[in-house]
């Protein structure tokens, strides 16, 4: 394996994308993508006793789903990583030890399905691993009580706020030539710096991590020497609405050149505008289930050749807030390419 | 690079360990190891406003420290790889934000630092990364109000409970031959599955844990054929003195040879039994800081030769004890080596 320079891997064995699965809750299945979907819940408590075990349960049946897509039984799968917002990431690990794989788990926010995507790629095509499960979820309803107020109290959320998704996105990669088909590689993964501007404003999570995006954007096509135009689609996750166009000003302004029809966010196009998520759709199982139900398939139907898909995390916790901090954000980029 | 078994990474470009710190807070500093750290803290909040500043602070001290001793800027340090027990991981995102390093963020719960070393050593050894700084931390302040009480309460301290301890560990990895010199390499890296026996008593971490950690070890031996006794030391992280007697019945048990003379561990190494830490210290600051300032230090004077680190973590959260959930554990083990 080689590096392109300071922040980007290069995968010179780059590994497939054998299986994908998809679950959106009831909210996000009745928006725009809702027949990309592998499954959109009728009940986003799963039939469990809590929000907390519903998301737990919603990881394990993605990954199972995406197991028996691919025919391989849990204990074939060497590692799973992966992460979610709860607090200690409890959603995934339950999910792991539910499923018995050694796990690796990650806090990157709402950019952890990436995160895991770079870092699993990185291992198989380095020989550490054979194969790797990705998952990361969100649910509205375990993010809203822990981060903002209980759902009882009904409170008005301003319009820059984004709307934490109900979903979980699963992809299962293998080493080249396992015998495994499908056109879909990873062929290389940017790691981003922790970037700050100070937005202080813990609802204005796409303004506080769009620098961080732009910065991870811009160290991938110097570390590449790749244009925006190479990519048929740049699809971040998630700046919604607001976020995407200060992307937008920040490459102008930096003199980089990032064309609008090539660019669109998995938030800001989870939802219609009339379904009330204001600013757009957000969590770590928002670009997780955008990109593993919609984008991959788009890819594997021949409609995209290759996709540079960007997670974004806003590195804030509710004692960082209340303390006065300003919000971190961070992000990652892989590149998704057709084979043939 | 290749691969030993399912869950052991064999590094062929053995990483080198080319500096490391350890920052402990007061009470550490007055255990049976205060004179192995690189600082003793007289004041734990360091001047800051609240203590999850402080333990912002130490990270990026300790951080900063090791680079120093490498005579290395942080822009040449390609990734830091971490975590820490704040919700969302606040102390090492924020100390890498400041530190402007590339960041993988990291949960493991106690076992984050082994977790980063398992990681780091294996993209290096890959070559996705020519060096990575990996730390850990955690604050006895932040984890209590966080997880337990608030320390105002005064709350009484069951028999079983370990004590977080106030501690940051760092290390900095480089890829062979980069110039640098120091005897210590990584050799291979376990990752571990998430095992739970169903302990529900949240101050009982140790038993909780202690399963991973056997099955942990045990995944290594079988992987790499090796045997307890090819190591100087086994040193676990954190099981205390409670987990570490259940470690040896479960090896007992199991019929795997496990010399109790071989096995410490880090967090029943910390306090003096009459310091009132009970069961032992806890948290991811304590393997990282314990690891860094006294075990790498013994392997460099030569008393030590070859060690087996055993990182584990308790990967429940406030929530998920309140809704009446067990505690699942987890473990990584990486084994540290003179190269001479």
């Amino acid at each position: 394996m080689s590096r392109a320079g300071k922040q980007t891997f290069v995968y010179d064995r780059p590994p497939a994308i054998v299986a994908h699965a998809s679950i959106a809750g009831p909210k996000e299945g009745q928006g725009p993508l809702a027949e990309w979907f592998d499954v959109v819940l009728e009940d986003d408590l799963l039939g469990q006793k809590s929000w907390e075990l519903a998301e737990m349960e919603m990881v394990r049946r993605c990954v199972q789903r995406a197991l028996n897509d691919a025919h391989m039984g849990e204990d074939a799968v060497q590692a799973m990583l992966g992460g979610d917002l709860n607090n200690q990431i409890i959603a995934s690990s339950f999910a792991a030890r539910a499923l018995g794989i050694p796990f690796i788990g990650l806090y990157g926010a709402c950019s952890t399905f990436v995160q895991a995507l770079v870092l699993g790629s990185a291992l198989i095509s380095g020989g550490d691993l054979d194969n790797a499960v990705c998952a990361a979820s969100s649910h509205f309803c375990t993010a809203e009580r822990q981060f903002r107020f209980p759902l009882e109290l009904g409170s008005q959320r301003p319009p820059q706020a984004s709307w934490t998704a109900t979903a979980c996105g699963c992809a299962l990669l293998t080493a080249p030539g396992e015998g495994h088909s499908g056109p879909l590689r990873t062929t290389c993964g940017t790691v981003g710096r922790v970037i700050d501007l100070n937005i202080t404003d813990a609802n204005h999570m796409g303004a506080a991590m769009a620098p961080a995006v732009f910065d991870c954007i811009a160290a991938h096509l110097s570390d590449t020497g790749r244009g925006a135009g190479d990519y048929d689609l740049i699809a971040t996750g998630d700046l919604g609405w607001i976020g995407r166009n200060l992307l937008l000003e920040l490459a102008d302004a930096a003199g980089v050149a990032l064309p609008p029809d090539r660019l669109i966010d998995c938030g800001a196009s989870l939802f219609y505008q009339e379904q009330d998520a204001h600013a757009g759709g957000s969590g770590c199982g928002c670009v997780a289930s955008v990109s593993c139900g919609w984008l991959m398939k788009r890819l594997e139907q021949g409609e995209l050749r290759r996709l540079l898909l960007v997670g974004s995390g806003a590195m804030l916790s509710p004692t960082s807030s209340q303390q006065g901090q300003s919000v971190p954000g961070i992000a990652y980029a892989v590149a998704i390419e057709r084979e043939d």
